[in-house]
Parts: C-alpha cells; sequence; structure tokens
C-alpha cells in the first residue's frame, strides 16, 4: 500500500535533523513515554573555547514511525502499548463475537477481504457488567492510571533534563495526583477506547499543554482509504495529537479499521454521518437504532471519542432563521432536519443516557458537538449557538454522572472581540469541561488562507483557557485538503497553539523558544534548523538565498548581510562594554535559567 | 524593464474577476478617491426570480496600476494628483538644484545615467521661510486640506453604497473635520512629503481602518533594482497601505527614485542605512553632517516617513546585556556601536531638534524608531525596551512642537499576554501616537512560517488600537522574500488587519464579510471568489477537487458533498418551517443592514 511507501520514506528521512526518539520510563517499565530529543551544538566563543548547549525534549506525536528500531508493517498494527494496563484492571471482558450488527455483516462479506485490514479483532472488550472501565471513574476511586503516570510524564516533557537531577523539582507541576484530580473534577480527559490498547494516552484540558486534532475523511466526492491513512499519519508526525476520520464515501467501516490499528493517536468520529450512508443519505430514515448500532459498531473498533449533536433541540432551529449563514455542521444540519420533518425532539437528546451507558462500557469519550455553531462571524455568539451551549451543560452533567469523560466542541467563526465570551460562557455552563474549538475564524474574507484567519482565533482562544484546537485548513470552504495541505494546518496549529501555551504560562513552554533564540544569536544555523517545527522548510528557504552550506556557518544572514547584522553588532557592543572577549553564552544560559525558575 | 512586463501583465489581468476601479469625487474635481467595485450576481430563488446583490466596495491601494483606461510607463512615472493641492497652499517654493551633496554628487556622476530614472526633478520644493507644509499644522490651524478630504471618503469606502442615499450618513463617522481633528490631536497623520505628489493620501490612526507596511529592499548580497520596484508595485497591488525600502545594496539612491516615482503609496526609509553604506559600513566614520545630508537627499526625493531611531540612548546599552538575543533592530544595533565607540550620546537623539526642523520643511513624518525592540520572546517587555519607548514618548512632543507628524515604532517578538501591556504603555508615554508595530512575533519556534507568528500578534495588537501592522513574511530569519513572498505576507496582513478592524468594531468592515458569507449560503461561487482577498488562490483551490465550470453551480462543495451539505440542509430545513418555497434571500438582505445599523 501506499502507505508502507510513506512509512518507508519515513525510515531514512531527515525530516527531522539532529533529532533522535527516546523514551521516558515510568514507575514500571511498561510506561515508556516517547521524546524527541534535538541535540544543539556548543557555542564556540572567540578563544575556540566550546560552551555547551544541553538537548532540548519536545513532545512527540508520530508514535513508532519515527522509531528507527521499529519495522512498521500496516498489516500488522502498532504495538498494543495498553493491553496490559487495561487486562490488570479486570473490569473488562472478551466478546465472543462483533456485537454490532453492521460489524457482523461486514466482517461476514468477503468480498471485503481485498480491503478489509487482514487481522480485526473479532474479539472485542467491552465493560463485564456493574463495571466502569473509565479514567474518569477510576480518577474519582482515587486509582492513579498507568495512563495518568503516561501523560504527566508526557506534558513535562518539553522541560528538557528529563534525565537530570531537576526533572524531580519540575514534574511537582504536573504530577501523576494532579493529573487524576483534574480528570476527577471533569476538568481533563484522556481518549483511550479499551479496544484502541495501540493508543499513546494524552490528556486534553485547561490546564494541560493545548493540543489539536486534524481532521481527515474521504467524501463521497474524492478520496480513499490508501491517501486517508497517508494523511492520518502524515498528521501525526508533524504534531497533530488526536485524529478525526470524517469519512462519509464508502467502506468507511473499514477504513476506520485500517486507521485505528495504526494510529498512536486518539481518533474521533462522528458516527452520525456512518448513520446516514446505511439509510442511503435520507435524513428522514434515520433511527435511533440505526444509530445505536453504529455507536457499538465502531466503539468495538476503538474510535476514543464520538461527536454526539445532542444539544441542538427542535425548538433552537428556529433560533437560526435570522442567521446569515443557517446551519453550517454537518452533523447539526442533519438532526435539525430530521427535526423538523418527523416534528420531534432530536433522537439524540431522547436517548443520550443510552448512549452514556454504550459510551461508558468501552471507555469511548463523548465530544458534545456544536451543530450550531456560526458559519459566518455575522452569527457569531447568537441565540442559536448559545441556547444549544446550554444544553451541552445539561448533557455534560448526564455524562458525568454516567462516568463518560466529557468534551465540549465550540466555534466556528468568531471575530476577535467575540472570543472571551465563548470561554467564559461555556466554562460557567458546562463546569469546566473542556473545550474543543474549531479555530475559530476570525473574518470569512480569506478563503485559501483560513489556516491563517483560523490561527489567529486559535491562538486567542487558546490563551483563554480551550483545550484542544481542530485545525482548519487552506482549502476549507473550497475543497479536500490533501498531504500538503494537511502538513501545512498541522505546523500552522502546532504554532498557535505553542503561541496559547506561552500565554497561559505553561511550565517549559518557553524552553524551545529560549533555545531557538539563543542559537539564533550564537549563529547555529543548523540548530536554529533542528529546533523549527517544519526544519525542512526552513533550510530551503535559507538555502534559497545562501545556497552553499559555508553559509550556515556565516556570523550574519542574507536578510542584512554583514556589515547590517544587529546580532553581530550586539556582540561586539558586549565586547566593548566589559572590555574581556568573551561571548554571549555565559549570559545566556543565566536566561534560560530563570526562564526555568519563572515559571516554576 | 520587468517591471514594464509586470504592470503589462496586469493589464489584461483577471486578478480580481468581477471588479472595476471607480472613482468617487469629493468636493472638487480633482479629489477622485478611487476604490474597487466588486459586482454580485443575484440570488436566484426556486420560483427562479432573482434577488439582486449590491455590489461591495473594497479599499484600493493599487494605483492607476489596476486602471484600465491608464497607460502605465514607469519611465515618465505616476500622474502627480497632488501637486496642485501643494501649490494652492503656497508655503513651498522649488529649490534651484537639490539641497544635498550627495543628491548633486549622483545626479552629476554620467555613469549613473543608464540606471537612473530619467526625469529627476532637480528642482525639489521645500517649506517658504517661516512657513510650515505639514497636514499636522494644517490640522492644529483648522484647515482641511484635500488630502484630509481624501482620506476621510477614502476610509468610508467599504460601506459600500457611496452613491446612493445612505452615504451621508455613514460618513457622519469619518467626516473631512473628524480627520483634521485626529490629526489636530496628533492622533493620526497622512504621510505625505510635498515631493511626493504623486502619493495618494492615507491615513494612519488608531480610529481608522488598520493599515499594513510592506518592506521590501536589497541586501549586499541579493536583489536589484528591477526586481524591487516589481516587488513594491505587487506589494501595492496586493494591498500594502505604506512600502518601506530598506535597501543597503548598491545604488539606492537610484532604487530609490525609481520607487516613489512609481509609487501611490507613501514611502517609508531608515536614512541611517544609507548613511552607513556612505561611510563604507564603518560605523565609527558615521557622522551628523553625513546624517543630516541624507535627511535632506532622500526628502529632496520624496520619501513620505523616515524611521529614525533617536530613542536608543547611551545609558540603554547595557540594559541589553541581560537580554537573550541582544539588539535586533539594524538601526538600533548600529547607533549603540556608534555610541560605545565614541563614548557619546546618540547623535540622532542630541540633534533631533534639528532632524525635527528639516523633516517639517518636507512634511516627512519622523517614524521614532525601537531601536531595543525584543528578538525574542525572552526578551520581551523588558527594561531596555521600556526605557526607550519613554524616550520616544519625550521625542513625541518635542517633534509635535515641530509641527511634525509623527509615528511610533513597537515590536517584535512578544508573547499573546504580553502584547497588551505595549499599548497601554505605548499611548500613555506618546500621548496616544499612531503605533505602528513589527508583527510582532508571537513565539520564536516556527522559522519559515512568522508571517503566521506575526498575524497572530497583528491581529490581536490591531484589536488593541495599534495604527499599521509592518509585514513579516515567511523568509523572516532565513532570507529575503522573493515576489510570491511578498504576496502572501500582505494577503496575511490583510487578513490580520482586518480581522483587528472588525475587532474595533470599524463601521462597515463587516459588511465585506457578509456579503461573502451570504454568498457562500446562496452558492454563489463566482461571488465567493471576487469576494476573496486573492481571488486566483481561491479559484485554485476550488479547481483542484472540483475542476469543471459547471462545479462552480453546484449547490454543495467538494468538501462535504451533496447529502452531507449542511447550507443546502439549511435552505431544505427554512422551506420546511414556514411552509413556503421560498429563499433565503430576504433574510440575508435584513442582516446586512442589520449589520450596518449596529455600526453606525
Amino acid at each position: 500500500m501506499k502507505n508502507q511507501s510513506l512509512t518507508e520514506q519515513l525510515k531514512g528521512s531527515t525530516l527531522f535533523p539532529s533529532s533522535r526518539k527516546i523514551y521516558v520510563e515510568g514507575s514500571r517499565p511498561d510506561i515508556r513515554v516517547p521524546m524527541r530529543e534535538i541535540s544543539l551544538s556548543p557555542f564556540t566563543d572567540k578563544q575556540g573555547v566550546n560552551h555547551p548547549n544541553e538537548p532540548i525534549y519536545v513532545y512527540d506525536t508520530s508514535g513508532v514511525y519515527t522509531d528507527p528500531s521499529y519495522t512498521i508493517n500496516i498489516k500488522e498494527g502498532l504495538p498494543k502499548l495498553r493491553q496490559q494496563w487495561i487486562a490488570e484492571r479486570a473490569d473488562v471482558e472478551e466478546r465472543s463475537n462483533l456485537s454490532s450488527e453492521y460489524g457482523q455483516i461486514r466482517q461476514a462479506d468477503t468480498k471485503l477481504d481485498a480491503i478489509r485490514y487482514p487481522n480485526v479483532n473479532t474479539r472485542p472488550l467491552r465493560a463485564k457488567a456493574d463495571k466502569v472501565p473509565t479514567q474518569y471513574f477510576y480518577a474519582k476511586q482515587g486509582l492513579i492510571t498507568p495512563e495518568m503516570e503516561y501523560v504527566a510524564i508526557r506534558e513535562n516533557q518539553n522541560l528538557g533534563r528529563m534525565n537530570e537531577g531537576r526533572a524531580t523539582k519540575i514534574e511537582s507541576y504536573i504530577t501523576p495526583e494532579f493529573v487524576r484530580q483534574e480528570i476527577a473534577a471533569g476538568r481533563a480527559m484522556i481518549p483511550c477506547n479499551i479496544n484502541h490498547p495501540e493508543c499513546e494516552p494524552m490528556i486534553i484540558g485547561s490546564k494541560f499543554r493545548v493540543k489539536i486534532n486534524a481532521n481527515i475523511g474521504n467524501s463521497a466526492l474524492s478520496s480513499g482509504i490508501q491517501e486517508e491513512i497517508d494523511k492520518a499519519v502524515w498528521a501525526m508526525i508533524w504534531g497533530s495529537d488526536t485524529v478525526m476520520d470524517l469519512s462519509t464515501g464508502d467502506n468507511i467501516h473499514e477504513t476506520r479499521e485500517w486507521i485505528i490499528r495504526n494510529s498512536p493517536v486518539p481518533i474521533g468520529t462522528v458516527p452520525l454521518y456512518q448513520a446516514l450512508e446505511k439509510v442511503n443519505g435520507k435524513v428522514e430514515d434515520l433511527t435511533w437504532e440505526i444509530y445505536r448500532d453504529t455507536l457499538i459498531e465502531q466503539a468495538e473498533q476503538g474510535v476514543d471519542y464520538f461527536t454526539i449533536h445532542a444539544g441542538l433541540l427542535r425548538d433552537h432551529v428556529e433560533l437560526t432563521n435570522k442567521r446569515m449563514t443557517g446551519i453550517v455542521s454537518r452533523g447539526g444540519a442533519i438532526m435539525a432536519k430530521w427535526s423538523m420533518i418527523h416534528d420531534q425532539e432530536n433522537f439524540l437528546y431522547t436517548h443520550f443516557d443510552e448512549i452514556c451507558e454504550i459510551l461508558a462500557a468501552y471507555d469511548v469519550a463523548v465530544s458534545l458537538g456544536d451543530g450550531l455553531r456560526p458559519g459566518s462571524v455575522y452569527d457569531a455568539n447568537d441565540e442559536a449557538q448559545f441556547a444549544e451551549l446550554r444544553v451541552l451543560g445539561e448533557l455534560t452533567h448526564k455524562a458525568r454522572a454516567a462516568h463518560v469523560q466529557v468534551l465540549i466542541e465550540g466555534p466556528g467563526h468568531v471575530p476577535v472581540h467575540k472570543i472571551k465570551e465563548n470561554v467564559e460562557l461555556q466554562q460557567e455552563v458546562c463546569d469546566n469541561a473542556p473545550f474543543y474549538v474549531l479555530g475559530p475564524l476570525t473574518t470569512d474574507i480569506a478563503p485559501g488562507y483560513d489556516h491563517i484567519t483560523s490561527a489567529i482565533g486559535g491562538a486567542i482562544i487558546g490563551a483563554h483557557g480551550v483545550a484542544m484546537l481542530c485545525y482548519v485548513t487552506q482549502k476549507e470552504h473550497l475543497g479536500l485538503p490533501n498531504r500538503e495541505d494537511v502538513k501545512q494546518a498541522v505546523i500552522t496549529y502546532k504554532l498557535a497553539a505553542h503561541a496559547a501555551d506561552l500565554a497561559k504560562g505553561f511550565p517549559g513552554a518557553q524552553l524551545h523558544d529560549d533555545a531557538m533564540s539563543k542559537a539564533r544569536f550564537e549563529f547555529r544555523w543548523e540548530d536554529q534548523f533542528a529546533l523549527a517545527l517544519d526544519p525542512q522548510t526552513a533550510i530551503q528557504f535559507h538555502d534559497e538565498t545562501l545556497p552553499n552550506d559555508e553559509n550556515k556557518k556565516t556570523h550574519f544572514c542574507s536578510m542584512c548581510g554583514d556589515n547590517f547584522c544587529s546580532m553581530k553588532s550586539s556582540h561586539e557592543i558586549r565586547n566593548m562594554k566589559s572590555g574581556k572577549q568573551h561571548g554571549p553564552c555565559q549570559h545566556r544560559n543565566e536566561a534560560v535559567e530563570e526562564t526555568i525558575n519563572a515559571q516554576e
């Protein structure tokens, strides 16, 4: 498959120069948390004395795809790192067969063998009777799971110095117990279905690093299985923390299986899309039973979170009549239409307790969809949007009562001055459940650049405490993103999320910036490239102006040239002042120390 | 010249589909304010009845380059639209020769004839004795100049409906008298040298549209005259409100002449760069006399604003020792080095009164440079930066006393949570003089994407009241931007500035967004492209997925396909509710009316 060639490509690749994958071990040997270590070269002063620069450790979402010791075989799937942890808790049991009718039909259909993932597990896990295998339930019981310890180590990652004396002190901010408390309070969640043991745990909550999600998925018009797997892996390599598979075309059951088995990051879906496919796109034919079967089908494949548009009530539809752009959420439009056709309340709302029961049995998190999110600046923060948000608050409490982990979805298109109100209202009515927003886009006039109109909103809303940003690609409003679009959007959202982490004062976040700035001041060009979110683009841009390798050692750059290099002058000025011939190295290490101390 | 081919290219171009250039006449026939009118197609309802959509008028910085009735000849330069206005005020006189020694030497050098602009005006204008030809002085005297009326009409531009009954009512916000008051208070300025009569007046101030500046200029290492002119015109076509020529290589005097004679937007420079070239890059050889001669040389060519790093005092240099990245402003580094070498105060500070005298004689605005702007997140808002800012406040008052128009320059690299403090302190110490900032970049870790890291900061700081944003290209920190980089950065900054205008509630700004959103909801694809900041990119992205023209009429798009199109469903839902078969058109025109009313 094409994906194999992607992973083959990655093997010998120099996507991330000066980097190696390391694992930090937790309290037991099977807790091994991945990080990317970026080695930095020393600063050489005028006397030729080398002053070392410590490596930087960065958060690593790429799984074994960037582990040279591991041989990728997408037909076998990824290592099941959580299998033992799940088994040890002894609260789940294997089913004798797939529980969903649809899953059974697809499995029995030999015509699908050619495109089917070859090792489908037909004995999925489910909670034992009266047991609740959710991280939220464990946290409330006071249990610190391996997943919680894993994310605690992972969140501290970028602080670097993990193997040194400082680690203990720095870890005092995000400890496993702190993680447990945040989850128990419903302020954070770890999306990790018991049927997705390949998932490397990650946490979503306002007190943790801002996360990003990449949407992939074929529509009826375009794209195939291979391309979607490629895009998913590509998104993870560049830093996507979760991936949503929004496929609506053919064979979405089989596509999903391939993706989950090969995904080290949590996978989210909107089950309603597949339910609609099952009734041939006829909204009027949708039923609770078909939807319910779809939830079970996907839960047993290992989907980690479901977007469920249960908050859009029949009475809300009328509120959208004043809008510029009506209903722009696919799921929202489907349920609004269903309600209108049948003159009945949204069945996702009326069956919400049963939904929660299913979700709890697999530890699938609910991501309460915002079917009435604004699709234009004009519609931002309107009555329809906030009416639905208040219902999401009500549903948050219901889900929590069923021990289900909760995310709340948010907009959309929101101008800069209306962003804060969204976060404040969400935190109030949803009791600080983690907020997960799309962008938001801060203007409507730049199609082709909506990764940027929305990264502006993303950085601002992240700084206000939003826990995860769903990316928007430059193709938004125009077409389906290709692999390069996915990469551009992931990098754009990584930088927006990081800007938000800095604004939140997230411990250690600034170390990465400081390492980059120190490398700039010391003219360590190779280190600047290695520290960049996208090293190859940085190298390419540099080489366009100054192509040869010698120019990666110059103490100036092509932007200003030798005489006009301000940093070069700064060095000269410092030497003049001190009367000594020392470099800036000592000062700079002090600066990094100060950053650490200030954030502790 | 290559530039000619650019303008030739533009002639038959479809860069801006459905658009035509119009001029709105003011109180006298030679006040003709350019706008781009975008025609929109009607919405056709299910009964086949057409509901018209009014055209949208957008701010147009492209000068006659997009006027099909005008034949560009860069050897003759642009029409001198301000010549008469300047003459009428009878406060300036022609010099008998160029006043600067350097200007005379270059003019006499026949070796330069081959690269020289052929019609250099060797009889530049200067103030008559005891006269002050600055817009600031006029405003304080209560005089409304044609320039002020011009910008008043221009600022109201995007409100549309300029030729209809609404115009008067809308204009009550930004009237010529309001413009005069803002300039008289020092809160706004119109950069327009009396020797740049080709300049189409524009205003910079917190109560007006947020403006953007594009930097161009060759360094000693790269780029030539033709390429720089090309880049300047290209930047204006995409929406740059001013252009700074930061050339530091050969023949910068001649390059500048070509650019100014062909520029409909104000041109800024940093005279110190050329002064340093004159002493062969040896900072120690810089003198006040050489700098002074450079000011006069450039003022007589028609430069509209000078960046002058007069606020960086000798005592500030020590404050940069604690920094991560020292001094990153080229001008700042030069003056700091000069001060240290000579153990003297910055001569731009000690000679500031004489500088102001020269500037006032030509109505060159001073842009007080921030030589100590932070070059890293670590250095943001530090003692050095704010110590210099306080001196800029002192200099603001000195410049105002000399009737010189003032801009204040700001950072740089600033994380999201430290942005607001910059604006608050600047407004306080500089008595609300317009603030002009570079970005700011909100993180250091994304070289190759710094147009985005900085557009985030730009939108936020613009919303806080910054009047003009200096763009940052994706090549920042890496190399010199090419033409495509310039375009990308201009579009990125246009959208950031527009996001800030929306946040400020600038009258009429949202009409553009509303027109786009209405076009989206009504599936008017061609109108969506025409309304986009970059129509060709939008079309290209659309056509990648759905290439043929038929697909520009579909009532869904490739992102979701037919069954999953939420907007299509929205229409169906509305029809179901009302029981009538009407389209959304009526509602939508009401929505646009509401936007106008809310902002009035």
